[in-house]
């Protein structure tokens, strides 16, 4: 039998962490390199990933109240100094069209790195009275920053794909309590789908989006031990809102301007899920985002071909009811292979099924995340299936929590903070709300503070660099 | 009451098609401009309509086995100059990128006006094998063709959304399968959903897609009597396959070319349907893709205010189950103000409830289409709303079909032809193939040939420009 070449993951992960991850992402055919530096083509089984993760996001959203839109991916370099603290922040990234055919473009116009500064010049004509309000918009779309660091496929690539969400309330109020509802569809995407547990917070200043009033987080841990950003939102306050003259007349007929969110989630995740629990062996995908849940392995010498694949579709096309399944009827490549091929591609469960197996009616059951194998009857498969998918999921997600956990450390000194950022994981330590030492920490161990937890109860403990007072407990990490 | 002046369609479709066509957009609030010339904002009512053709699009394309993925959206100079067709035929329109942040880049990157040539640049690397075909991909993305003719919302702007299939088979009679299957799809789309009938048919050498060997289309007729291409289906032969070296080894050791089809439905269809189900009230959307398929409007006195409400709630919270249903309980508005505003919006179906139809049992159907009321009794009220938004489905694809039918004429000679197009319309008349003939039509008429149908049974006309033996029937037409 005639195979072709087929290469698994050559380093390990606990050895070579960032050979490891670009290894899986192409031998798993999750993704490619492009011939574009630092950006990247998302095949079929990286693709369909970000579909659910969008189809899942997107059905919270709207059961919100939140509206799909599309506004133009171009943003004229005028609207883009509007406001003074966004520009800075991104204009270093920017990737301009300055033409058109053979013309020279009388203004620059910015590739959206982010929509706020289009988006507001038109919703400010949109909103004359405060029955305009809440308006709550979002868009599905791909943006653009020129990142001149190393890109890293999906955790740092120069154009991605998100939500952008984008809404203006009337009040202080009502825009505050948007941020309970956005983090809390967040956190459900990222736990329940993506397996990922996180650490939701707020951002200190110097960490916040440019622009922003008050940004919040949820940080995911790395294998390596670094923290990295996952799904945010931004309390805006009324700082574009000025800029941008978004503003109404009150009942007293005075002119209010608006308070205004964003948040989004993007394709980051993706990356961030592979690396979280793939392993030697390649790709691991939690079965509720999985492109196939279930690949069907038949196993048969020439005698029992016929009887095994008829068995074997039928088996398929039961399971097909309830779960997306592959039956991987090649000629040309041994059952071996074909273990091989589904495992490095992250395929959550598959069925084998044989001539013996055929003749006690059952089928055997190999789980890809703690490569356990069972046998099950033929009769129970449909239901046994679904089990196993369902404590895949749940134990993808576990693994992850714990290993967070065993990575989370508390610091009373900063000796004690210098010591536990040396293994890498997130250190929690009293910290007194002065930028000083929140930079001097930054400069002297290479962590930042990535969030503030949401729960503050007030802390006795006096801030690990400079003795003072803590007002607060902090996340400190190296981070992506 | 106090009422936010609010103004309808002020001109008459029959006797300003233009101006009717971008206040219908405009007020009817489907799309709005943007500061970017050329490029348009799709508001929340137009954006459902657009993921409404993705999501009906999408489940057929998935049935046939099509796989999405996402390429990036920069082009390298080099890539888009390797088809010598298709870069002619795109270039004087491509919008390049040629700076990030402060730096020059060393090569321009074109803003995808189409992706063949960076897709096909990474597929040539995914296919070794004939088993590693077909390859049947798919993007839904965002595209930028810098028109510098006068650009018009949704059927020509700058940027535009659409989906766009790039498929590569190992043979010629593969790849031809798939023309039938893709154009039926389509064609599904539009008559079922967009209630829009077409006419399918292959286009001439002249106005074939830049770097096919044949292109297929659907095109309808606008109500200003000139034809508009909708979705097409193009065989590239291996002309892409030969540029790109997409190519594999066969059984008997020779290298092969791979044969390639490329096809796409874009945001113009929007524009399509609406320029053909509205009227001189606003916008009308057939039901399958509307954001609201019902309103509801509640008439109450402030003594039956309660009351009236309640019932509508009920209602509304029935309706849901099967339709997708915006109760207008505004105080501010008189019932007569709300009427205007979703005519003016294009929901199919308003539902009137009052205090005397509540003391009847009873509820007021009003349909967007044809202005007709009826009263149906309450417990019906589900059943027959579903009935008539059956019916508003239908009659709006009978009514287009009716102008379609009625502005399709048949010409045996070139004064017949002139005359025809004279009133606008589809002129099916016989041609000789020669291009020479088909330029001189185009010429001295303003009209081109569209397509030719599928369906061609020979004739023995003789060609209406030259007289020569015909070879085929053309559908002839001024078009957009």
């Amino acid at each position: 039998m005639a195979e072709a070449k087929q290469e698994g993951i050559t380093v390990r992960k606990s050895e070579n962490f960032d050979e490891w991850y670009t290894q899986v992402i192409l031998k798993s055919e999750l993704a490619d390199y492009s011939p574009v530096s630092g950006c990247i083509v998302f095949r079929p089984s990286g693709y369909a990933i970000w579909e659910a993760i969008q189809r899942e996001t997107d059905k919270e959203f709207k059961k919100i109240g939140i509206q799909n839109t599309y506004f133009p991916i171009f943003i004229p370099e005028r609207l883009l100094k509007k406001e003074q603290e966004h520009v800075k922040g991104f204009s270093p990234e920017v990737a301009w069209v300055t033409q058109a055919g053979d013309s020279k473009l009388e203004e620059r116009l910015a590739i959206r790195p982010t929509s706020e500064t289009l988006m507001y010049e038109v919703i400010s004509r949109w909103v004359r009275s405060s029955r305009d309000l809440p308006l709550r918009l979002n868009q599905w779309n791909n943006v653009v920053r020129w990142e001149f660091r190393h890109p890293t496929p999906l955790l740092r690539s120069r154009e991605f794909l998100w939500n952008e969400g984008h809404t203006v309330f009337a009040t202080e109020g009502e825009a505050m309590a948007e941020r309970d509802e956005i983090l809390r569809i967040y956190k459900t995407i990222t736990e329940e789908y993506l397996a990922l547990p996180g650490l939701v917070g707020k951002k200190t200043d110097a960490e916040k989006f440019a622009g922003a009033t008050a940004s919040y987080s949820i940080e995911h841990l790395m294998p390596d031990g670094k923290a990295i950003q996952g799904p945010d939102f931004h309390s805006d306050g009324q700082n574009f809102a000025k800029a941008f003259e978004i503003s109404f007349v009150d009942r007293n007929g005075q002119k209010q301007f608006a308070w205004q969110n964003t948040w989004a989630i993007s394709t980051r995740e993706i990356g961030v899920m592979l690396a979280i629990h793939s392993d030697d062996k390649g790709l691991i995908v939690p079965p509720r985002v999985a492109l196939f849940q279930v690949v069907i392995v038949p196993i048969f010498d020439e005698e029992a071909r016929e009887r095994v694949l008829k068995q074997a579709e039928k088996l398929r096309a039961r399971l097909e009811e309830t779960t997306s399944v592959k039956l991987d009827d090649r000629d040309h490549l041994t059952p071996g292979r074909k273990f091989n091929e589904w495992e490095l591609k992250g395929v959550p469960l598959r069925v084998e099924i044989g001539a013996r197996d055929l003749a006690k009616r059952q089928v055997v059951l190999a789980r890809r995340d703690n490569g356990k194998k069972r046998q099950v009857t033929m009769a129970s498969a449909a239901r046994e299936v679904a089990r196993e998918l369902k404590e895949i999921q749940e134990n993808l997600y576990q693994r992850a929590l714990s290993f967070l956990k065993e990575h989370t450390y508390t610091a009373e000194t900063y000796e004690q903070l210098k010591s536990s950022l040396k293994n890498g994981g997130i250190v929690r330590a009293p910290w007194c709300l002065s930028p000083d030492c929140e930079a001097k920490v930054k400069e002297e161990t290479g962590a930042k503070i990535v969030n503030l937890p949401m729960d503050q109860k007030g802390t006795k403990s006096r801030c690990v660099y400079c003795g003072r007072e803590a007002g607060v407990i902090a996340n400190f990490a190296k981070s992506y």
